[in-house]
């Protein structure tokens, strides 16, 4: 498996279910002839309620399994797993491995002006202090405005992308933010840039929405550049998803998402990763 | 462990995390002396979202871990659990297996006159069709008006009970259910109790909320009549909680759902039910 030469490599991306594929949508539109493998841990979503050390066996378990495929990077496309886990995997693989919140904290020091950021996230992601840290280490004296949504995530899945409720619940939920006057605003989940146009709406044209989707999609091509990694070949490759289980609301949500129909979605055990099952017959049963 | 004569075991139940403990509470104020052993699947919440197979699979596996103490009954108080898996587990084991399902959908036919009746619950527990079922089962001529309410729990674990954006998504979850003249609504969520005041107002004084939980709670009272299995020793017992993770929002869930202190959380790992880590030091630090 390692005949393959570097540029030729998959990149290797996982979350812990859907939302990551609006990390894969911004890394197919920034390098659209790079080959992707995606795991979605639809089994253990979502990650936000669960603990630290069950989040962190779990991100190992599926980097384990990324490792049986000739790729070149990893890429942690989930604020929880990358919060809680990016230190044990960078430590466990040779390969360049990127989270989500690092570009994203980079990103939001970069576009404030006034040293007022806020960011927001699912209640795990913001109570874990990552990105409120990542802030801190690149620029110490910014102040940090973070606040939870937890009903950001379901308002997307049930698809009230621009829906009159979602505009209530955001103005309360960036009541603080807008008082504080921040002018950069983190989107610290992968779910949220799908509510940027209700997002910019309640804050208002003097407050960047930063994406950590779109600026982890940089990062990834800049590290591939770097080290050279990146494809010759202009051959629009074949994508593969991979998840623990079948939701079957994984296509619907998974299409908005990645903002393209979804194809060759293969089930595994992860407890018994050499029975793959690709079932995509199955999955079209019950997801059609 | 079959020693105690059966009217001193313990009464087995289990859902996929936190909501069950509604079933609880109810059991509780019917049943002050029954001594509760409660499993929630935290590690694998929510079930809404997994597949059937996957359901059986972690069904099957928490009854084997319940079967550990000296119980007399199972209760199933998660929907989907009951609608996926209960005649899996009513084949797995000889012991009164109830889950939440039958009771609320045979109340439901109870307290309609009009015989149009309306069930709402998770988009899971709504597609599977197991109260529509259920219902036609008892009562095949009845008209019937089902509706997924995908943002009710997390209003309900957001501690939204009584807020104006919880009622505009009443307004629009419940309309068909309205104009459509039901005068029965069976809440197929074991969060949904909790918005009782919300859906009441909402759906107007003609219409008789059918909760599960009370439904499921007087099943169990008549079934260990029944079988001559209830307690004769008027103590209050010591309940025992078992979760398969560790949430940071179990406490404060857990509390509004069982409306009283939750102590005795313990952990334990389903794939080695022999290390039980009873990490209750654990869970104070992380969830006070």
């Amino acid at each position: 498996m390692n005949e393959l030469p570097d540029d030729q490599k998959a990149i290797g991306i996982f979350d812990s279910g859907i939302g990551g594929l609006t990390v894969v949508a911004e890394i197919f539109r920034a390098l659209p002839y790079e080959k992707v493998i995606y795991f979605g841990d639809i089994a253990h979503l979502p990650y936000g309620s669960k603990s630290r050390n069950a989040i962190r066996k779990f991100s190992l378990q599926i980097v384990r399994f990324l490792l049986r495929f000739p790729i070149k990077m990893i890429v942690v496309a989930c604020n929880t797993a990358s919060a809680d886990a990016i230190d044990l995997l960078q430590d466990t693989t040779d390969l360049p491995t990127i989270g989500v919140v690092q570009p994203g904290a980079i990103a939001g020091v970069k576009s404030s002006k006034n040293g007022r950021i806020g960011v927001i996230g699912t209640t795990g992601a913001i109570d874990s202090g990552a990105y409120q840290r990542a802030i801190r280490d690149r620029r110490p004296d910014v102040e940090i405005f973070a606040r939870d949504c937890p009903l950001f995530v379901p308002l997307v899945e049930e698809g009230w992308l621009d829906h009159d409720v979602t505009y209530q619940i955001a103005e309360r939920y960036l009541y603080d933010l807008k008082i504080n006057g921040i002018d950069s605003l983190i989107l610290g989940c992968t779910h949220y840039p799908l509510l940027k146009t209700v997002i910019g709406k309640v804050m208002g044209p003097g407050v960047s929405l930063v994406d950590s989707a779109t600026e982890t999609a940089k990062e990834v091509a800049d590290t591939l550049d770097e080290l050279d990694m990146a494809t010759s070949l202009p051959i629009p490759p074949s994508h593969r998803y991979y998840v623990s289980d079948f939701s079957p609301y994984f296509k619907r949500i998974g299409e908005l998402c990645l903002g393209r129909p979804l194809h060759h979605v293969i089930r595994v055990d992860l407890d018994q990763p050499d029975n793959i099952f690709d079932d995509f017959d199955h999955v079209s049963n019950i997801i059609n």
